[in-house]
């Protein structure tokens, strides 16, 4: 089966593709607001439904929380398995968007036409790359390259509590040879980039009690303790100095990236000054004397992701608040044992928390680092795919973001993944004003269609 | 004039006097916020009639904020001012109050019947026990015994912008000889007390922002500085170990109390331990070495009051959020000058933020504490009048919370300020299902009737 008449049915019904994915955007599938169950259940019908269209055996399969979409369709020499999520991050400050988050549209920028909406690069444009070329492939030679399961989740976005349970009941049904990933981004502006490593996440949430009830700060203030003062306390002694984490035993397990990789990553043409400045900042805030870039793949982290306490409204209210919460979350590579990690974080903050106070924690997800096997031929096929889609070499490299589904295909499967992407670092997914380029959609079906082809053979 | 058939009259009409505070605190009058507006000036309508209503010359006064009301009536000796505050604080968190906060009613509790609405202690129902004395007073002998001017705020609650200019342009009209103020409680549950001493008060608002945007925490966690990470590092270092606060110059013109002034606290019958117990706290956490009642009285603090940054919604958001925000008080005591003390503040804060974020500050007032020259002889007939009503000796105390106008009539009007009132420790005030004693309003507005009886003569 050639590849030419695939790409160019791509490029003839690119119009029809943007349609397509604009339908799946204007679905608001909020996964971690249960407001938005039903919108969730609503995205996985219609992608089911579009699967089936282009001659999947598919359907919506629940799960105690948002349903997982699950599609068999094409026969070949290899089974590959794609994944993709549906959900979406909230749109919190919704002030700051430019348009309603969930009412895409297609905007001039300077640098391009752009697909502006909740989701159009984090995950449903990317999530469509893959569909669009199988659909592409299926139009032109009726059948597809290989044996390919769709696997597409709703919890991506909040911690993917139904995933492990769903993969473990459904493991025979799911098993490929090899994972397919479409949840990662371009290197730079144009070159593609498969990711061989993830940093894995350890989400934590601490809220420490003082008081029975808010209290008027000038009765009480000076005499009782303030749950925000113990939690600040206990926040800044998370790093120290160097902006190292200070969690006993935290980087035990934490390897120096091989000096291969290191040679290969410093020959990436990354300008740490204009990555940050793209943000406006300017100084590098990880462990001293590391690389912006190692920073952000093969070093672990630990960030704030959210504080609370007392009256943040307008004006000024002078309580002594009862409690204060925070949202803390570590980054993991290389070998960092995720629950050990939570459990020596739990004891430090039990240390510092007065005797009359009390600490509650609640769990949002521990998933260790990813590394893959690059020796199966598969990831040397689809870089030279995608090199030739991009007019440039691929790269092989590191990712800051998790994906821990990635991880459990490795330890409930058994297979590798291997992950590509075509975001860009402009994107601002997880922000305000999300957009995906066109010609990243455009050109990842087409990359798509390549690999396909390449693995395929 | 005799004062026993006025103590009657306040017998009997005790219930027309409950059911017109129920009228008052059914006037959402929140000061801090613009939604209700309406409701302030309607509580200030409220109040202006109902002093029209027993003789006064009152008025609403408009100012640029909410309106303040004055009126004038009575002769006699002495010019004497009485000041309340007739806004309320915010209701949130709406879920722990047991009925509608802005839905009196006279509740039984096991410590007898209670007026449970916001507002009921603080202040409406301290307010309306001077109100009603005066008009026991009037309905019994046609007049008051002396003359009598009335000055109700309607921002107290929210830094009373209004209040400096307002008294500035109406010092002629306003100034009298001594204030009398009802904002304060009984010491213990049945000992009357007159503060003499006030802490002041300084708000700082702190807003710390990183980066432009909020980041996906993977994308930029370990490179991008967190906003919070440098917010929290400010707040914990804003306190030593021995619970000092560590503001440059914080503790230049404290002073330590006088030994005649200290033994009188140390005889008064308070238990720290029950104390704290009472709102589930066992240790106390200011600074080390001193009484609980001095770090409430006669100690200085630095308190949190509220926090915000990221996501603090359900679920978890791995976001690195633009900005971070605090709520910080100072309560001064002694020649503490909190001008100096505000820059030093914002100059320590600014030595802490890297050099590639930015923090803003945000000013919720300024007062310095108040002493009071208790050689005036009202104090001393004051005193003897509450002894009576309450049946054991009143006390000079001082009080941790601020009363910054206190400090405004000595500063402007050059007149002292009698404090005296009857909330009692438990009302909750600022916090859900605030409450006043019924007991408390009424032998409330029996020792303003003695009060002014005995000032008067």
């Amino acid at each position: 089966m050639s590849l030419d008449p695939v790409l160019a049915r791509i490029d003839a019904t690119l119009p029809a593709a943007l349609d397509r994915l604009m339908a799946l955007l204007r679905i608001p599938s909020i996964s971690t607001d249960p407001a938005h169950a039903a919108d969730c259940a609503r995205a996985a019908e219609w992608l089911a439904a579009d699967l089936r269209a282009i001659g999947f055996n598919a359907a919506v399969r629940p799960t105690p929380g948002h349903p997982m979409v699950v599609g068999h369709g094409g026969a070949g020499r290899r089974h590959l398995l794609f994944y993709g999520h549906y959900d979406v991050q909230p749109v919190d400050p919704l002030s700051l968007w430019s348009r309603p988050p969930f009412e895409p549209a297609i905007e001039d920028s300077p640098r391009g036409r752009v697909i502006r909406a909740r989701g159009a690069s984090d995950d449903k444009g990317q999530l469509m790359t893959f569909v669009e070329a199988c659909r592409a492939w299926v139009g032109v030679h009726g059948t597809l390259p290989a044996r390919l399961t769709m696997f597409f989740e709703g919890e991506e976005e909040s911690s993917s509590p139904s995933l492990v349970p769903f993969l473990r009941e459904n493991a025979a049904e799911l098993r490929a040879e090899l994972a397919l990933i479409c949840d990662t981004g371009l290197f730079g502006d144009d070159t593609p980039a498969i990711t061989t490593q993830l940093r894995g996440l350890l989400g934590e949430e601490i809220t420490v009690t003082g008081p029975d009830m808010d209290l008027h700060s000038g009765h009480y203030g000076g005499a009782a303790m303030n749950p925000v003062r113990v939690l600040t306390r206990i926040l800044a002694a998370l790093h120290d100095a160097d902006g190292r984490v200070t969690v006993p035993g935290f980087y035990d397990g934490v390897d120096e990236i091989a000096p291969a990789l290191r040679a290969q990553w410093r020959g990436l043409a990354f300008d740490a000054r204009a990555f940050l400045g793209a943000v406006g900042l300017s100084l590098p805030a990880g462990e001293a004397g590391r690389d912006v870039l190692e920073m952000l793949w093969s070093r672990p982290t630990c960030e704030f992701n959210g504080i609370s306490g007392g009256y943040a409204g307008e004006g000024f209210k002078t309580v002594l608040p009862a409690r204060a919460s925070a949202k803390v979350s570590f980054r993991l590579v290389s070998r960092q044992d995720p629950l050990r990690i939570r459990e020596s974080f739990r004891a430090m903050v039990r240390a510092m928390v007065p005797a009359d106070c009390k600490v509650a924690f609640r769990s949002h997800g521990a998933s260790p680092a990813s590394h893959m096997n690059t020796a199966d031929p598969a990831f040397e096929g689809a870089r030279t795919a995608l090199s030739a889609e991009w007019g440039r070499p691929a790269a092989f490299v590191g990712a800051g973001g998790s994906i821990p589904v990635a991880g459990y295909f490795q330890s409930i499967l058994g297979m590798d993944s291997l992950l590509t992407g075509f975001g860009r670092d402009d994107d601002q997914i997880h922000s305000p004003n999300e957009k995906y380029d066109v010609a990243c959609f455009h050109k990842g079906i087409r990359s798509w269609a390549r690999v396909l082809d390449a693995i395929s053979r």
